[in-house]
């Protein structure tokens, strides 16, 4: 059985085809560009495959509720070109196949969710943030995503300011400085005049980021009391995630109890950014068996 | 057929009898002295009914994980004389029925999950906060708590600070200015020096407050996407509330939708600080059915 996976990027997109013991067997990416040429160039890759399901999980904001007339559409996305796009009618006219449709961060948390369970962590809830370009999140309780008005949004959240940085303005353009505003990778920029690749770890501002990004996990901490928390994005290693335990464990002082830090604040299981395509996999095998 | 129900606070427990229709037949109220005494009290009042089920909405921290050893207990509780307290134990001593155990912030988020369902809401997630002497807060996702590692303590966030509060430590012992530290009752005479009914609604104080208390329903709005955030407890007022709601849409700038504010955030549907127990009565009619 094949099944099919599209991980819609701002920037690429990265379609795959696998089986149902979630193997990729076939991938392909290509840039983002219209929405036309785009989608068309996802319809042509699947026609060459005997795929019984699909899942896309895609940039955002998006219409997942079932019952809403935009369901399946990207709706008021600043990317050009691309608000109010019908992306689940257009492959649905190309492809009369059961299609799962969630956002790019619930589509990784599905795939981290699905590789606790078969490295049987006995783990039934978990958050997924990445933090890069944007920073987004996505959560699963009970294997279920949460979101009732619409998909989290966690990546817009405002936090405590790091005293050292009170005079860094945020580069959100709707909120200045919420989570995103303060440490999407484009801040290193904004910041330092630098890349973040080429800041190294020994820079405060590293430590700066790691005090908001460890209040974000404090947040849903606190709010979900998760099983476990996972960090993506080209911003996050594992020396920076290091210094996120240091300032988790100072914020949260012990307040709650969440087990060994190293197991609860982790990089991916699944290495490559082979999350997302993962968790398609195993949620079009569930669309297919639904 | 009877149910029981105990809201267990820190100040005072509320003992009731209801039908399984959620009515009230029967309610006393005694304060919160040693263990042992309360609950002998709780057990006096039960015996006078022939209820088939009980559930008691705690103080905390608690333990609400059923596989723990501790399951039953109140934990690590500051108040003199709680901490490691055996409370469905007790109560299972003297009355073999099926117990529901939770957090008191749960009950009352409960109570006004249910209240939704019999007013035609059609919500299936809903946030429960009380700003009192302290601030806790309790989350229903589709009819569920939230909650895998222990229950939530959403109290204990942290906030962006208001330009003009930056020079309040706050008072969480734990955390200094954290949620509770900077909205909790006790503020207001940290702040001011006078008790919170004594400053009046017109006094800067309030905006102040209401800056953190938008900021507590962002942070749910944009991790939990819920139905409904209420707001219970002796700080909250509905002229309170409309500052709120005006600084949550100035915080929030449109970024996701969530309907009409007034609906929205609101006080608590079951007056006189009844939520608790009306959603005993459903937890324990749960509990007896399950």
């Amino acid at each position: 059985m094949l099944l099919g996976s599209i991980e819609a990027g701002g920037t690429k997109f990265v379609c795959a085809v696998g089986d149902e013991n979630y193997r990729t067997k076939d991938q392909v990416s290509f840039p983002t560009t219209t929405p036309t040429e785009t989608l068309q160039h996802c319809i042509d890759y699947f026609k060459s495959f005997d795929i019984q399901a699909l899942a896309i999980a895609s940039f955002g904001p998006i219409e997942l509720r079932r019952h809403d007339p935009k369901f399946g559409y990207i709706t008021n996305t600043p990317k050009p070109g691309w608000a109010d796009t019908d992306f689940v009618g257009t492959l649905k006219q190309a492809f009369d196949l059961p299609i799962y449709w969630t956002t790019d961060v619930n589509g990784s948390a599905y795939g981290e969710y699905v590789m606790t369970t078969l490295t049987n962590e006995r783990i039934n809830s978990l958050v997924y943030y990445t933090i890069g370009t944007g920073v987004g999140a996505g959560a699963i309780i009970n294997g279920d995503f949460v979101g009732e008005l619409g998909h989290p949004e966690m990546g817009h959240v405002l936090l405590k300011r790091h005293p050292d940085d009170l005079d860094f303005a945020g580069i959100c353009p709707f909120h200045g400085d919420c989570l995103e505003g303060l440490v999407a990778g484009p801040t290193f920029e904004a910041r330092t005049g630098h890349k973040g690749q080429d800041v190294p770890l020994t820079d405060p501002v590293w430590d700066i980021m790691a005090y908001y990004v460890a209040q974000a996990a404090i947040q849903t901490t606190l709010t979900l009391r998760p099983g476990k928390i996972v960090f993506g994005g080209g911003v996050v290693s594992e020396p920076f995630l290091d210094k996120v335990r240091t300032q988790f464990a100072d914020l949260l002082n012990d307040y709650v109890a969440v087990g060994n830090l190293h197991d609860y604040l982790t990089m991916p299981a699944i290495k490559h950014n082979g999350s997302a395509t993962l968790g398609n996999f195993a949620l079009a095998l569930r669309e297919y068996q639904a």
